[in-house]
């Protein structure tokens, strides 16, 4: 949303816990002892009748700030952990978090992503699309990405999130569900380690499950919507990061429907993915604040 | 939406049913022939996945409307029931609605429609306001409307709908539900004879019931909405007639959201009224066309 | 917007000229005669302060519509123009419109597109690209869609469009300017013999010209947006089709309001191709009547 | 858009000037060294090319605000002052800005300032309103808020404006235009002494001057807003608080819009009111942050 600050030297602090007196002054003493410029600073507190939290993303220049990291991080966990009892994390702005995409057969998610990519408007590293599908194959390998087709047949889905797993396991820092049309075991996202977000084509909580569209069709609603959020156990349930609308009428038939909701899930998904890999995400619970 | 032709001699032809060639022309003709000028026309078919319906509604200037109404209902219910089997309804449009709003304690959407209504953006008249509390009696009076106060005491429900209802036979064409805190019976819906409309603080079908809001928070929504629609038997799940939703964060409190919400609220409603009154809205199942 | 009645039998007529009785009857009477059912109908009227303008727009369905298109043409002159003194055009939806696309050096607006067209999404047939820059001719013709590069030097602009003007000589039916950063002279306009559609990045009337994103940002707008318009040989002054807006803070760059802006500027002129292509647009002195 | 914290021993803190490091932290350290708790700060920089500009607000609590402010503002002074080149206010929350809202016949902005106020949405005090003409008087003093009749006759502007000056000196924090329809005077901006907020009925800069959605309907524009902006001597042209847009088509007349407009206008000029009453919004020359 502003200066991007994602060379080399800048780095980002988030903090979260319970809300306490001295939290911001004890994160500007410590960066600044250490020699380090806030660039910039958001801070939000969760009223106490939702239970008094705290949350911080500091962005900062320091100097040769690779070779100061493990300083600075044994300064920070003295002071906000031993101390405060809060939680941080510390990172290289320079350091682009690597994606896995998944998709199936719908290409205008991934066709967004792989676009913004390449047009520098995304601060990450691509590293596979992984498809249940061949068809995309082809488009994916053009942009120079990596595309591994894994079907998932009826009987050996848990096959199938094996071999995904193995793809992924220390090649990835995110996975980004494109309109990936499978649902994801608790035991994959027990062991896949990594933060995973889905487009589900709905305002949710509206239209939770299958065939939203045809739903919102039925339902006669006035606006159709899009939810990109955090995956759960519990589908369609997890923390939301962004939504927005279109508007629809009587005219529009399903097939409509689904076509200006596609218009909404790209620019959904590709906002979430963003702020998510400038750490601006901040998960609180089955909610999130973002900066 | 557009030019009023609310004057005398203005009158509007609403028609529906199953979708058959040469209803456009069986409607054109049958207005011509006796000397009507379509001055609007609005046009919708549901396509065939959704049962075929048909949808027109026809502005027309005749002069002296009045004096050949009779005439003119004869010709269409021989042309569009008989011969066609449509449903149709013919409106002069110099008779403006008679309207009972319902309020509890909130004014925001009451206020909401009698500002517009002394400015002259609602095409009705407001020949009462119900409510259970007296609380707003003095704000309603003031704008020499009649205001009764019918208390609905936990027990005598069914005693408090029977004044409701007495009050309202036979004096007015809609009731409006501008945030009445009490559902009405089932009973009640089947003796009031007028379609009831009404504004619900969320986004439909997400956060039905009560405290949408307070879930809303819960549920980490990044746009809380509002949705009028016509009162069916089914709590919430009436044909919609209108929705509209603001952006939030997670800077908002509940109180906050209560407060955005507040103005989709009463946006939202006065559409609806408006168009209704308009004669604009269809009814069609469980869903609404609304030209 | 609707059902998509562009397969074959389907036709479309455009009527447009000065409001006077009996024109809607007229249509449906003449096509009736033919053996044709009208499947939608969208009418307008501007009021008589600005001139009393009629527009409609008719789907109808007729079996072997090719066939009959010379008469039913005929018979619609004669009642429509001959005796009515309107305007009419009459289309068969099954053809689609040709494009050819103007584009420099952004990609944004010419791959959204070539997508949606790959989608199935635009019902047109894109006959070409033709830029002023070779960067986007392997992007280009992965879609198997011929690229032309045409430079523009200073002082040779009018060899240039004389260039342009043979390749698109009764080849296409609609030129597009996706982010096209030349101005197409005034003989251009006169000889190309199709309608020019633009996308500008701003919400027209303001930042007219030159940078509008530098602009926006200095003047402080809290919302930025894009214009879809016909060119006219007034810079940024033709009859618009589209438009929408994204908001914006303090927090955005230059380049981030850039970057937001070109979401905008995607989807808009995709919708305004879409209705043009769908003869939806009609041209009213320096405005627009969309159905 | 957040907790309130306008009881007592609140404090907001309006830090501005050239960036450089360590401001925060110097904030912080002196907030801290007074006992004050830091409840929630928000930071932006502008970046390099806009001139590498600082802001700040930060909300704190401090017990006994009232008796330390004194020694708080001198610290203040001398740290971000003296030492950093900054420009600072120091507010308690409680203290609440005092308004006059200036009209003239129309009252939607005015009704909606009045209610929202009675609601408890706005923080303020509503110490007058001051109109050309008499007609909206019964309807402010029902809100027990005076109502000054200045009527300005074509040639005692000034005597008008000095009876006006007499009216607000001392008297008001902001002054509130809501539809006023006269131009104040240079003379008059430069004596009042206190901000001016008004709101211009269009998207500016589109449709700078009178009669903007004349103007808008003539240009055929999609979308018709709202601005409300610090008046300055430049007309229209001051800085930008807030603005919102509504979608209107050709079906719209010019009163359409005109009625459409009315509530974006009143909702832009609640939002810009109650933020700077907040002290959430800076100017920087000609343009604002808003917090």
């Amino acid at each position: 949303m502003t200066r991007q600050h994602d060379g080399s030297d800048y780095g980002r602090l988030i903090v979260q816990g319970e809300d306490r007196p001295g939290i911001v002054a004890s994160v500007s003493r410590v960066l600044g002892e250490h020699g380090a410029n806030i660039v910039s600073l958001d801070q939000a507190s969760s009223d106490e009748t939702s239970g008094g939290r705290f949350f911080q993303r500091t962005v900062f220049h320091l100097p040769d700030l690779s070779g100061k990291l493990a300083d600075l991080n044994q300064a920070l966990e003295k002071t906000l952990v031993d101390e405060l009892g809060m939680e941080f994390r510390l990172v290289e702005a320079k350091r682009k978090k690597r994606l896995a995409i998944f998709v199936s057969k719908t290409d205008h998610c991934l066709l967004d992503l792989l676009w913004r990519h390449r047009r520098g408007e995304l601060p990450v590293t691509i590293s596979m699309v992984v498809s249940n599908h061949p068809d995309l194959g082809d488009e994916v390998r053009r942009f120079d990405i990596p595309f591994f087709h894994v079907p998932v047949e009826k009987d050996r889905k848990a096959e199938a999130e094996k071999e995904q797993l193995n793809l992924l396991k220390g090649n990835v820092d995110l996975v980004v569900l494109a309109r990936y049309m499978q649902i994801l075991s608790a035991d994959f996202l027990d062991e896949v380690g990594v933060p995973v977000i889905n487009i589900h084509h709905s305002f949710l909580p509206a239209f939770i499950g299958a065939g939203p569209y045809q739903r919102a069709k039925e339902r006669g609603v006035k606006l159709v919507g899009a939810t990109a959020h955090y995956v759960t156990e519990d589908l369609d349930e997890g923390p939301i990061i962004e939504q927005d609308v279109i508007r629809v009428s009587h005219r529009d038939s399903v097939r409509d429907l689904q076509r200006k909701g596609a218009d909404v899930e790209r620019l959904v998904l590709a906002r979430a993915v963003k702020w998510h890999c400038e750490d601006r995400v901040i998960r609180d619970g089955n909610t999130t604040v973002v900066f």
